[in-house]
């Protein structure tokens, strides 16, 4: 792992992810770039002390050929360089998202990859929830007809004041251009909504319109983001990201209208999903009840009514990347259910999304293309 | 009444609302265009023959001195006309929104609401639920800081398919151009969430940018609406009207985000408000409850727990224009909490906001000033 | 209308029910037994005076053949003797729940009833809501299989103080076993629980065991009632009635199981019922949407998404009685669909219920007959 | 591990319930009695060969010293004597719920653990849940007053039709006496509601009044159970288990009511608690969020809005009895935030209740004291 000491969360996440199927073993680590933290953290995290490094460079050096996979979980700006490093000595990689924090960066890591031939996954962890991949293969299968309107929202209210005035770990970086890159909130939920309304309607933004906000005084980075889109073959869409939605926690929810069909969900309540009917009631599909496909199956440990969350959808994109990693080294094809994991194309397409939305508000909310 | 007979949704909507608070006796109507089928309607609400008109300039003429208000509740294109007919005759006017067909007539009526020394109300409907009125009072009072964002949304189904083609009545004048005018679900439910925007916000709306569609094949009207909003003072908003939102009845809902507190509604749950507050728990305001202002109390009849629903709100702005009327008759200052029936510039606000979004559209999205 | 003076809380909701479908006229009252009461309420109601009576006995005599039907919405004890009164006068009655406040004068104006050969009506409204009758229709219909288990609840917490104690009118006579019965929650509340337990479930309880409290210190009735029920054919079922149950405003929640199906219904939000299905996802069915059937249907006065609430629901237990007295006047059938309306053996019913409570409790919940 | 193998289900929801925290690691197992299935799952579990066993009384003997602890994850009636062979081993034990399937073992087992010294920790999972132990911590300070009464629910549907006689392993041992013990849904899930209601209110039944049934033909346990409850104290309750509940999944909900407040929390959206206040709007209490207090805290791994399921409160059980496995190592006091895990005493709580409820249904739902 690189990244996840002390006071990070996201670095946390990442492990109960990936220890709670068992198919991951922590071993080495560049948890800090002070040789002091980093150590004191690998012990709490019981890394052998030959194994922690203070440098991801040398830690990728290191461990080639001990090391089957990589979790990147820095600040977005380390994103390219780290798993560069790694891919240069053969170990697969999984990165926090977005990709990195420029385009420039995300091309160079695209072709870094390309030229690896090992195995790269992003963690747009919403994309594991049982319910999401059971809505996008519903979209997949016709059950919506042909869609018409997309609509993502990804409201939070914890940067509502000025935060990272206090010093605040989480806040500081987010809100500083040179760690976090040209999105705000754009960057750090944006990418999220913009890759699960993709992810889910199968369809692609062709253009996107953005008025981007930064409500809290001294803000360098946008806090709001309001974003019409238009997809590839005439869907159309709304995207709402905010970080100064005072009252809101993580409320990214998803609806997706077709000609005949629509599907609600909401990550708060995400056991559920909502299937609207021409012409006849809605049903309310829940994991592990009736109605639901391979692939909710695929991404369910527990039955109906037992609540999984966060970190059960966050860990099933750990699991299929294991599954992906386990079939390269037995030479064998990977379970088709476990390639759903995002990986440097959604990436790149999160980049374009920023760089788009970026330009679009500059230019007054003028179309861009991605 | 104008319109409202057979067949008609909304003409019984009016007469329901009238009815409930006892301040209405409907005496005289040309229910329809055509002589059979208003008698015939009248004969069914109890007006009598000789009160009975098939054409409205005659039923003002012949009611001129006899009726304190009427209630104007036709397709669009008719407002102006009728509504003009009987302020020319000295009578009070209720109207159905939009105001009008097209801008022009707007300001016809508008001057001649101003000639005529007559009150017109505009029946927004939505503004008379109780917790609507709670929620525009938290805003003034500052319960929310500054406000940043407006967040609206107004989803129906029920043309998700052509069914103008099938001539349903309420489908066939509402896709008609000539009758509904330039907006189609702009003009039939977005203009509602636009007003319902304002209303609590307190904010005006100064430009904005819109993307419309038509999504059914052959439909001349809007029937999805993605606009995004800039208010004065610098609080922005989005707004999403659709009538091809397949599995949404009457979905509209209304969020504000303002610096230290936010508020949620839900037309089809109108009892409860969702108060976010920044650094407290959310609280859940029901009507009725404890924790309610003097606007809330004012549009209440029963108990919490019991719900008031569509046209308890509507009735609430029959009621008001009924104080309204006898304070006047009365010569009296009418109750400060009955003034808050939206009128002339409510709807010629509803009108700009039509214009200036077919405008956008036209113009690839690009801001319009209403 | 008999009672429903100043300060009344049911009367104006009878008042606005009766008003709403335009099928009554109030044109005479004994709206209190205090006779300046009487008439200052009489002149607000737009009574004229020679109609407005201090004795519910001479405006029976009086009214008798002008007046079609009354409406009884005095406290329980007054509710037998005006009834009777004015059954006597060969006039219609409309009489608010529990039928009356003991089993003998419940028993004797049964006998009034039969004996006078006049409509009886009970407003037990929640029966008149569309989705509950569009539950008892799919339970009748065999949609749950046979029924097993019903579930009622009815938690109020407006009484979790000594209320009484301070004069307030609503609270002072019914916790007054002289004017409100042996029962308190039981009698208020807990009859409409039963009462819609039996609606719906079309099932007759046969035994039950009931462990009544009074948990606010000097309250002379019940404020809490635990019941177990045993229905004819071996369902079962649970009832819970408070009035301390803090936070709660008028929670009536029915839930019915049976051998494939359930149903579950809250009063607070009444335009949906939830159907669950043996192996399939439940569907959430809603007012003036897909898969209803007539009953439901009759009841409707809106669209979808149109919120109707308590008042309609009342309406509906008024229109349908209309319906009877008009199909009576006019010596033809009624619509079938109006036939729902509660009557006497309903209320015979739920006095039988209250007694059956009470003696149960006073025998520690042993299982009493009803 | 004892038991948990192949087409178990809790054996995997503890084994990821341990994992999550890290704090223990599986290294012996008798998975099942059958020595090749023990063993395949054994190497499935990356369990070494030679601490894999067929029989857990070999087991105990062998790992005496080895193993800090072990998981007894087998049907009810293995509980007591595996139990037992790992105390007597002096192996501290966590127990899979209800504690025994006879009253006798119970007993037999409480003298074992008090004999043995050893830790016991029983997994009556749901008060693991950050917002139970919330609303523990409430009732604890006052915050609702006096209880007066306690509402608790939990009704599956999984049973409501004969599936044991599908032979699937689940309902099988579930409905058989000899395995499960007296109690049907009373055991497997009335016991759990039971641990709730107590857990939280911090009361004690003292007797309870039971009608319990079974509606599946030739089922030989209770699969509904309908509770009256009287608490030490004056506070009175209802409980309803039932595993024939058509459209329930696992939808256990408590509502503890005060003198001055009020809190419901449903285990399907366990994130949230609902704070009812007298004379207040109610308060929507959310993990993660504001207003929370240690307990809640000491049980939380992710921000607010990032759903925590029953893996993560499973999870804090298991934590939480690591911790006072860790303190008895190292000759310290435990984290006192850690000693909310039930235990023996809990659990002979659980095979009074069961004992208490089957007396009383026997006896015509007479009160019987626990």
């Amino acid at each position: 792992m690189v990244g996840g000491g002390e006071e990070a969360f996201i670095g946390a996440v990442h492990r109960m992810a990936a220890r709670l199927d068992d198919r991951y073993e922590l071993v080495a680590g560049a948890l800090s770039s002070d040789p002091a933290r980093a150590h004191a953290s690998a012990v709490r995290l019981h890394i052998a002390p030959d194994r922690s490094y203070a440098d991801f460079r040398i830690m990728a050096q290191a461990e080639a050929g001990r090391l089957d996979v990589v979790s990147i979980v820095t600040p977005n700006h380390v994103h390219a360089p780290a798993a560069m490093a790694f891919l240069d000595a053969g170990i697969h990689v999984i990165c926090d998202k977005p990709l990195t924090h420029t385009m420039a960066a995300a091309e160079e890591l695209a072709a870094s990859v390309a030229r690896s031939g090992c195995l790269f996954g992003l963690t747009h962890n919403y994309t594991g929830y049982p319910m999401v991949r059971q809505a996008r293969e519903m979209v997949a299968a016709g059950a919506l007809g042909a869609i018409r309107v997309v609509q993502v929202e990804y409201p939070q209210g914890w940067l509502a004041t000025d935060l990272e005035a206090s010093g605040q770990k989480q806040a500081s970086w987010r809100t500083d251009p040179a760690r976090s890159g040209a999105g705000g909130a754009l960057g750090d939920i944006g990418t999220h909504a913009f890759n699960l309304a993709e992810f889910v309607s199968g369809l692609q933004v062709e253009t996107l319109a953005a008025d981007l906000s930064s409500f809290v005084a001294g803000r360098r980075v946008d806090d709001n983001a309001h974003i019409m889109l238009r997809f590839a073959g005439g869907a159309k869409g709304m995207l709402f990201a905010s970080q100064v939605a005072v009252g809101c926690d993580n409320a990214l929810k998803l609806r997706v209208f077709g000609e005949t069909g629509s599907l609600a969900w909401r990550q708060e309540i995400p056991e559920t999903l909502t299937f609207g009917q021409l012409g006849h009631a809605p049903l309310v599909l829940s994991r592990g009840g009736p109605g639901l496909g391979a692939a909710a199956a695929h991404a369910t440990r527990l039955p109906g009514g037992h609540p999984e969350g966060y970190l059960e959808g966050f860990a099933q994109i750990y699991s299929d990347f294991a599954e992906q990693i386990q079939a390269r080294a037995e030479g064998r094809v990977a379970d088709p259910s476990c390639l759903l994991v995002p990986g440097i194309a959604e990436g790149l397409r999160g980049m374009r999304f920023i760089g788009a939305a970026v330009r679009s508000s500059q230019a007054n909310a003028g179309w861009m293309g991605l």
